[in-house]
């Protein structure tokens, strides 16, 4: 999707060991256009999984799954990262790794809200390593949840998430493929 | 706002202790339609204020912030709980106590996004004691911002928030207030 390299060449930062800074308009500040484009972007290449659901984790997936699911009709679910008040004693959680914090965090997911009969989009900012989407992808294989379909703004390809969900023979949609991220470029794919 | 308080009394929950689960739909679910609807209303009443941005907490901020956002064409910043590697050294930090955390969090911005150039309209799902705004307009006045507005999904009146923000002589609006949650009840204003 162009505006989003665009906006990515222009806006972000590469700030070397493959961290790309976009909090301008993705991770800190938001470009409530720019997102809401990529949701409708992200809605149309996805419009015939059938999709009943949108799943997220907080905090950087709510804005684009958020866009995604306007676009698309569906609500959206963001996984927790701590177990609110609110959320009944029994629970489906998970571990991940989180890259950009260097540590442990769990995604948490009530039961009210995903089970068996749903069939589940995966929606998040990053494929990276694909540690929290494949998190995700536990907590609704838990809940019984059908997985149709994982997509993301940005691609990291050379972390190699992407390989990791190859044999869940879904589709798999980034808006902004990224093959190459060494001394100081941000290459994209084609 | 009818189409949200309709929903409250359907779908929302009173657990007791002043306690509104609407996760179903604002706070761990989130209804996207309803959502956006709440921002165009929240759009429409603050569309004289002159705000140049948007500030709301993650993480059940984003939502309602960035559906406002949208309407009026501006951008907005998520206040962080943790700080990313991808924010510079020096930021904005302060302290709120969390209602439904029962801790203290931190909410952290970067002065990257936030100086005293900007008129900022707060954003948040509620306004109950105020402690998170208030952490809010800390911030914001750290940076040097002026304050425009304050707007919430749901206000609980009875908490007390709606007062500490008087004296700021700004326009407060919340879509849903509500009086007294006593008894199981769900009252709003009017």
């Amino acid at each position: 999707m162009d505006e989003l390299k665009l906006r990515i060449l222009t806006d972000g930062k590469n700030l070397g060991s493959g961290i790309l800074k976009v909090d301008g308009f993705i991770n800190h500040q938001v470009d409530p256009e720019l997102m809401d484009a990529c949701g409708r972007e992200l809605a149309r290449r996805f419009a015939n999984v059938g999709a009943s659901k949108i799943l997220t984790a907080e905090i950087s997936g709510i804005a684009p799954a958020f866009a995604t699911a306007f676009h698309l009709g569906l609500p959206v679910v963001y996984a927790r990262k701590s177990k609110p008040i609110t959320m009944p004693d029994q629970i489906f959680l998970t571990l991940a790794p989180s890259h950009t914090k260097g540590r442990i965090v769990e995604l948490i997911v009530s039961p009210e809200y995903l089970g068996p009969e749903e069939k589940v989009l995966i929606i998040d900012d990053f494929l990276a390593s694909g540690q929290t989407i494949m998190g995700l992808v536990r907590l609704a294989h838990a809940a019984g949840s059908q997985i149709v379909g994982i997509g993301t703004l940005i691609e990291k390809r050379f972390e190699g998430g992407y390989e990791i969900f190859r044999d869940l023979n879904i589709p798999i949609e980034s808006l902004a493929v990224i093959t190459d991220m060494s001394e100081g470029k941000i290459v994209f794919a084609n």
